[in-house]
């Protein structure tokens, strides 16, 4: 069983009460039948498919969980548990099954992208932490993978640790964003525990420290000859190209990495810093721009043919600012063998243990096919994989690195529409007849008894 | 030397890489004199003021930051950093001294909400893990207290954790939100580390479990009695509250918790379920609404008269949803004795190592005046207090609930119309003149090179 990088702090009560109150109903009255829950998420106004992420920390959860002396003294104190249940929780295991879509894979709204099939009790109680490290990771990912789309084979990096919320988040969004073709970070933790290229430029500071941007850019050459990448911006942007060029000259550098702009006018930027670098005869030095940067930018400045080489992607890739947050739900679908679903207007919810198919019409998704998980279905590639039986681990973990190249071969598949990253289009899968007809007799049934 | 629950994981390398290459840089050059560096926040759109938050897990860090074996290693296996360096960051402290506004204190843009004061190398190092830390308990302490504000003294419970970024997030939304005014967290860690109540009601899986609404109410009463805070929204609202009434009547329960509503209309819905509840003898019984909450939908429902009692707030709350990231930075602002600043149209930075001072008037903040640390100010009230001196912490740490109790004062201080959630005044501090001289001469001097 070979895990990557995983949070190992112990989460079992990183949980919202209610999961743990249900649970000792449950335990009281014996409801401790099979059920299934779906996690899946609903559709959004600016993303027409997601990237699926986060997967290898829940596994890593589901394996682990368990309620240390520490944890249930504090239960204890709360009065809300008694001692049978406190009991239970000491020896408490996951021993259920997980089915799962692949990290890399292109999810839409709607689809299971992950299903517990569990004792009520131990479904119910993982809930929390399930939607808590799925989400950021999906929402990092799509929003890497947008970047990417229109980047043209310009590098992206991830410079968000800072504005990131929190360590954990930090993390998550460094593995997220190169699972989303990012070619690597700034964060050095994320560097040395997934093994990502790690990059860096220099700040702001460096220079005000010196003084002076020629002194300052020759000191970081002296040091790094080969990767000093010059901040130009902290006075005047076009003056400081010039001073990089006249200190790479006056240490007798042939050549150079690059310089980095970080505010103003990018576009008028890029092309001015170009013109004096190929004059110069650094020809060779890279251009990388940061500050505010997002798909819709990285998207105008190379349209207008902005000569931008790679991209410091930070604030609004970590946070995905666009859409800070999914609208996803962790519903029960199914209990002791009885489909059951939620009442709403607006808001979908499908019965059964599922399947979901995907068809393909000349290398591009044609559609995606939810089924009852006992429904044949001819051709069609199944995504929801088993990775836990019977509370082991089934399956093999892929490394990072074949989940990055995964998704950047399942991006490919998507139809050139949906890949547009200014149109949503709202594409939701199909639903087998049984689920529908299923549906259609609970609200019949539920309306009935109203 | 009393600590509240921090995160005590190893976070030295938790940094841009670009902190350790400078660093080493400056190492190399013998460039370790005294440094300054401000974190402030600058003006954003929709918020008049800023509620301090998340300096305790700061000093913890800087109390504590080491470079491990470990870390130290991978590191010398990036072939980025020499020998000697790499010594260096063995026996690396943080030797400095830590100024910053107290958590719970009113803050506005461009104010140093943090100074730090120490050799170079030490201040550089500390950049990325500093701004990580204090950004979201700045952004989710505000958003909390904007919905304290208009609450009108209905309860407001933290339901975020399954949407906060990841882990870490979670653990310090619960935290930041309690500062801001919320009686507590569905968060059980929360509750464990920080000592803050934890709530919680049932979810629309453990009636979907039951397969009846009367009999899933029943059984949670059965087992809380004094506790139980019913979902009535499964399948039908008013129904479903008709369906409360008879499960504890049947049960012979003279009083109950309360209901808990989760979607629809929840003016017309809290009105109508108000009347079922009081027409059957529960007057006490309370209403919990949850479901997208914010502050401008409390303000709004409570301003149409709402009988709704209690918010559970998740989403929006912890991930700040009309603001996810701060526009905030950490500059340098005095190196060797001498003020520096970066040059920018728009942006300010103020130089020199600084205090702030308050001014009152009738109880409410007048003005707030910033000025060079050796400049004599009469009167008001001096916000950067001295946390740690030379690497050792010289400051009490307040409790959690004491930060809490100074946030609710602190916040009867603001000007009315600065209160207001849907408006935004955007107030800047004054600046002494002295720092204002100095800023005309660096930026003349920085001119007149160019």
């Amino acid at each position: 069983m070979r895990f990557g990088f995983v949070n190992k702090q112990n989460m079992s009560i990183l949980t919202d009460l209610y999961e743990l109150t249900m649970a000792q109903v449950y335990f009281k009255d014996g409801m401790n039948k099979r059920a299934i829950f779906d996690f899946y998420t609903r559709p959004v106004e600016n993303r027409s498919y997601l990237l699926n992420a986060g997967l290898e920390q829940l596994i890593y959860y589901l394996l682990n969980i368990r309620f240390s002396k520490e944890d249930i003294q504090y239960l204890r104190s709360t009065g809300k548990f008694d001692h049978d249940f406190l009991e239970y929780l000491k020896n408490f295991r996951f021993t259920g099954n997980l089915y799962a879509i692949d990290e890399g894979e292109i999810i839409f709204p709607n689809e299971p992208v992950v299903q517990v099939e569990a004792p009520l009790i131990e479904a119910q109680i993982v809930e929390t932490f399930l939607i808590n490290t799925l989400q950021l990771p999906i929402l990092v990912a799509t929003k890497a993978i947008r970047s990417y789309s229109v980047a043209r084979g310009t590098v992206l990096v991830d410079f968000g640790l800072r504005r990131s919320h929190g360590t954990d988040a930090g993390m998550k969004a460094a593995r997220a964003s190169f699972i989303g073709g990012f070619a690597g970070t700034s964060n050095v933790l994320a560097g040395k525990e997934y093994g990502i290229p790690i990059f860096g430029t220099m700040a702001h500071s460096f220079i005000l420290a010196y003084g002076d941007e020629e002194k300052a850019f020759k000191a970081f050459a002296e040091k790094y000859p080969e990767n000093a990448v010059l901040l130009v911006d902290t006075f005047d942007t076009l003056k400081g190209v010039e001073n990089a060029v006249k200190a790479m000259k006056s240490m007798g550098m042939k050549r150079f990495k690059g310089i980095r702009l970080d505010s103003g006018d990018l576009l008028k930027l890029s092309i001015e810093a170009r013109k004096i670098l190929d004059a110069s005869g650094y020809k060779d030095a890279i251009i990388i721009a940061s500050g505010g940067i997002n798909e819709y930018k990285i998207k105008e400045l190379l349209d207008n043919g902005a000569p931008i080489d790679g991209w410091g992607v930070g604030t609004e890739l970590v946070v995905s600012a666009d859409l800070p947050y999914l609208d996803c739900a962790y519903k029960l679908v199914e209990y002791d063998g009885k489909p059951v679903m939620k009442l709403s207007k607006k808001k979908v919810t499908l019965p059964y243990k599922k399947q979901i198919y995907r068809f393909y019409k000349e290398g591009k998704i044609k559609d995606d096919l939810i089924v009852a998980y006992d429904e044949k279905v001819k051709d069609g590639k199944p995504l929801l994989k088993e990775y836990i039986r019977n509370g082991e681990l089934v399956r093999d973990l892929p490394s990072l690195y074949d989940i990055r190249k995964k998704a950047l071969e399942n991006f490919e598949t998507l139809p050139e529409e949906m890949k547009d990253i200014k149109r949503t289009i709202h594409y939701l899968p199909q639903i087998s007849n049984k689920i529908k007809d299923t549906v259609e007799k609970i609200k019949k049934r539920i309306m009935g008894k109203l």
